[in-house]
């Protein structure tokens, strides 16, 4: 199967046949399945990708979640990603960041031994922790401004030139990279932000995690970052995963979709139309 | 085998005992080994554990180099950490950070699975990405100011209030815990900030990577940062694990290790006689 680069024009073709800028994450927690799956945490994963896959663009992947289960957990992460459809685009969200040497081995794991499109990055150790990350055909995901309150104790902070911290990492990574390779975290609990961001990248891909356990307003983030192309991947994990822990759980998973996508697409089809 | 909790007291006791602050870092590189080993990362980390032991007070694990190697990785890591003796610090070199559920399955990861006494986190998502780390006798090392050229990229712009951003950090999460708890992540090339930083901190232990390959001085760094209960854990990695790449490894390495340790002791035999 010739392997599909998922530039940002793809997309945004993607976004546009699906009608949703959904992306479904994958936090997998063995402990918190519903009983008919029997702490199978790939079976589990097979059920809610087979329910979901039509209408979300791209899975996230939680490493943490994974690596609590250790060398197994390995395994079902490798496997995990084998099941998902080669159209979506494949996040691992394992926020890695070390000296050059050291991302290089993250980029090697993450890129070449497990197949993924992209990945999450922490900022803090600055361009040569970055820059390993950067690959033809891949995606660099920087932490911004991310959804926990956490985000005030030091990305809020003011420099002296008068940016916030995450302002000047956006400004500041910006230029390692492009539109085309680069993306943000922006938290779902940030909407006057992104709309603040989204004007200063117009063209930028954001990922918003937040919206459901964690609070943010599905509503306020979609009129805050959308753009022409969608320009978002909005994430949604523990809502879809534990919609029901009953034998139903995938068909519930699928029915919570389904309403996120539903507020997702009055708004997606008003810009589409405006074209 | 009862645990030993690796408190403050604990590390000083056994530095005062093997006159060394060397922590070796088991940054294994599989297409690195001597060819005796037969791209056997295990037979090569016991190898190294077993000639550099009495001449060490830790270890440190960097876990890109192992989940480079996907599943199979994590159990070597595993089991390697199963080689070390029950007297050494562990460390699990991760730069790990993320949303509160998130950081809890990490710490599940690294401390109940693995069985490390120390995690190094990365302090950009705040207090609740940090917070999950904190456990009775396990230390959370938090990223200040680190040994690569990036760390000038964010870590060293100031802030409105006056102080640099890995001041700030400092500062903010020397309050989160305690020097019973928390230690700081200051690399090599820094001898002059850590100077600074010892006067006030004088009582937390720094880790610091960056003497060797990365070019770090090791007498200016000793200088700087040791205290009375010795408060630094000086890394070294590449110069010790692939001092030779003949069937004399192991021996070149403990050499290696003996030659950073005469150093290491000259500067720590003068502060304990000054008792």
């Amino acid at each position: 199967m010739p392997e599909i680069l998922k530039t940002r024009e793809y997309l945004a073709q993607q976004i546009r046949q699906r009608k949703t800028v959904l992306t479904i994450g994958l936090d997998t927690d063995s402990t918190k399945l519903p009983s008919i799956v029997n702490h199978d945490v790939l079976a589990f994963n097979k059920a809610i990708i087979d329910a979901t896959h039509d209408l979300c663009i791209a899975y996230k992947l939680n490493f943490a979640f994974y690596e609590s289960l250790g060398a197994k957990g390995w395994d079902i992460l490798e496997k995990t990603i084998q099941l998902i459809p080669s159209t979506h685009l494949i996040i691992a969200d394992a926020k890695r960041g070390d000296i050059g040497n050291t991302s290089e081995m993250y980029a090697k794991a993450i890129y070449d031994l497990l197949g993924c499109d992209a990945i999450t990055v922490s900022p803090y150790m600055g361009s040569d922790s970055v820059k390993p990350f950067y690959r033809k055909g891949k995606w660099v995901i920087i932490l911004a401004l991310t959804s926990n309150e956490g985000s005030s104790d030091f990305q809020q902070k003011k420099l002296t030139g008068g940016n916030k911290l995450y302002e000047e990492v956006m400004e500041v990574t910006s230029k390692w990279g492009s539109a085309d390779d680069t993306m943000y975290v922006l938290g779902a609990t940030h909407p006057s932000e992104i709309k603040l961001i989204r004007n200063k990248y117009p063209d930028h891909f954001f990922l918003v995690p937040g919206i459901g356990a964690q609070g943010g307003d599905l509503e306020a983030i979609c009129n805050a970052g959308l753009n022409q192309q969608g320009g978002l991947l909005i994430n949604a994990s523990r809502s879809i995963l534990y919609a029901s822990k009953g034998s139903d759980f995938a068909e519930k998973a699928r029915e919570e979709a389904l309403k996120l996508n539903k507020s997702i697409q009055q708004q997606l089809i008003q810009i589409f139309n405006g074209d």
